[in-house]
């Protein structure tokens, strides 16, 4: 399985501190060892870094922890691959454009083939089921603001519906957990496992789980400053939010902004290496 | 004025060298300063590097120097901006998908406003008139494979004559000076000023306009390498072709293939602040 990790922030944040402990896991402290990848959003622009050596000696990483770079929406991902090479085109996130927005994607599961892609724009250009239903939500959301023209890429609750009742589709065929973030939201899907956690003032320290670094956000947090991480499993020993699968979540500002509960099939959770006891909780 | 970049090799090649003198014309022997950026295609990834920096003064072109990419097809550019502000998304090259490959384009001139963009899926993040021209031919492009079911994007040749169609449309807007590729062939237009050389075996040396390094390719080549390099003015002491304005040139593994001849109106060439007789030359 590959690891998540989302933000949602109030003020542009520095996020080298997340990046740190996620970072570690590919290959580290964990096995996820195909890749890499980071997306940064700077008000409309997107960068994205990926890289197909582990993050843990990537010397894109190394970079980009010596050359921090402040943000407000950040999706990251490591890469255990499931389908795919480990090949630059196969790592996430991905990003494609749609009415002048840029759209980013890290997906955690396996999914059967989804057969002939629906008709639109969008088509992967690696081999992994993960850029195949990205392309496919992105079909969506063009056919959708294509034919509503009293609605546009800003109104973000049309976003998330559209985002929804793809989810719903795509279900069926496999695990499903990903982040997908437009710049100015984050949509997140818990399938089997998601946790987060607010960050607000005043804030107090938190350890990262993989790593030696403790970082005081209470020396650098103002009561403007607000921020979601969104992961796979905890990276810090703050009290996260475990999702419930099914869970469809909306972050603005690093502030949950809205909720939907599109039911993951028993068949798939049958197929999840975790128990449902398991689905979702925290690591010891 | 922009510089521009680009270099299709038969194997892949690592082109710290031609970037190293490209660099250094942003801010330091040249007054490019807001911002520069490059594309790597590794097969059918591509990597993009973007920085508002001047590449002379940017953490990431230091970056790019001590870690070079290997590469086929390479896109550069560095900016003095003439529409849109020195933000991280007005930075060339662009990029989108289409078909299962990454576009990119990188663009020197100045063109005025194109009015209601053609109707498609693609369309600017940011606000310069470059991007705008990028998203033009990129529709122009969708809609030409969308309705000819017979021929895909493999079909360079095909591919050529879009953007021969599409390049007589935009070329009345201004000076259009571009690099446009694929991953797999390297279009280029001269509007008023593109030159190119041919690097093959058996090589020589070549040294660097704008910095002191002198590359011996001799010692490196072999019979099997081939590299064309396209860039605004010569960045070496090579003998470069002076393309003709309207020259639009295709490359595939360091040779040119395919050439068009598509007239650049008079009164563009006469707002250029070069007189014709200076038009593409070499400088001194």
């Amino acid at each position: 399985m590959c690891q998540l990790l989302a933000l949602s922030c109030a003020e542009p944040t520095d996020v080298s501190f997340s990046l740190t402990g996620f970072a570690a896991r590919g290959g580290l402290t964990d096995h996820h060892v195909d890749g890499w990848g980071v997306a940064f959003y700077e008000d409309r622009a997107c960068r994205v870094f990926v890289d197909e050596k582990p993050a843990y000696q990537s010397p894109v990483a190394e970079f980009l922890r010596s050359y921090p770079i402040k943000s407000r929406n950040v999706v990251a991902h490591i890469r255990k691959a499931t389908q795919g090479g480990a090949r630059v085109e196969n790592c996430h996130p991905f990003m494609r454009a749609l009415r002048g927005q840029q759209w980013v994607f890290a997906h955690n599961g396996d999914l059967q083939p989804l057969g002939e892609s629906e008709q639109g724009p969008y088509a992967p250009v690696g081999t992994t089921d993960s850029e195949a239903a990205f392309c496919f939500i992105m079909n969506r959301l063009y056919a959708h603001f294509a034919t509503h023209a009293d609605t546009d890429v800003d109104d973000v609750d049309a976003v998330f519906h559209v985002i929804e009742q793809a989810t719903r589709t795509l279900n069926p065929y496999g695990i499903f957990n990903f982040v997908l973030s437009n710049g100015t939201a984050q949509f997140a899907y818990c399938s089997t496992r998601l946790s987060y956690v607010i960050r607000h003032w005043p804030f107090s320290s938190a350890r990262l789980v993989d790593g030696d670094l403790t970082v005081d956000f209470a020396e650098r947090g103002t009561p403007a400053d607000r921020t979601a991480v969104i992961a796979t499993t905890p990276l810090t020993d703050e009290v996260w939010t475990t999702c419930k699968p099914g869970d469809l979540l909306m972050f603005r500002s690093g502030a949950l902004v809205q909720r939907a509960h599109v039911p993951v099939p028993a068949e798939v959770l049958a197929t999840s290496k975790y128990a449902p006891s398991e689905l979702s909780a925290v690591p010891a």
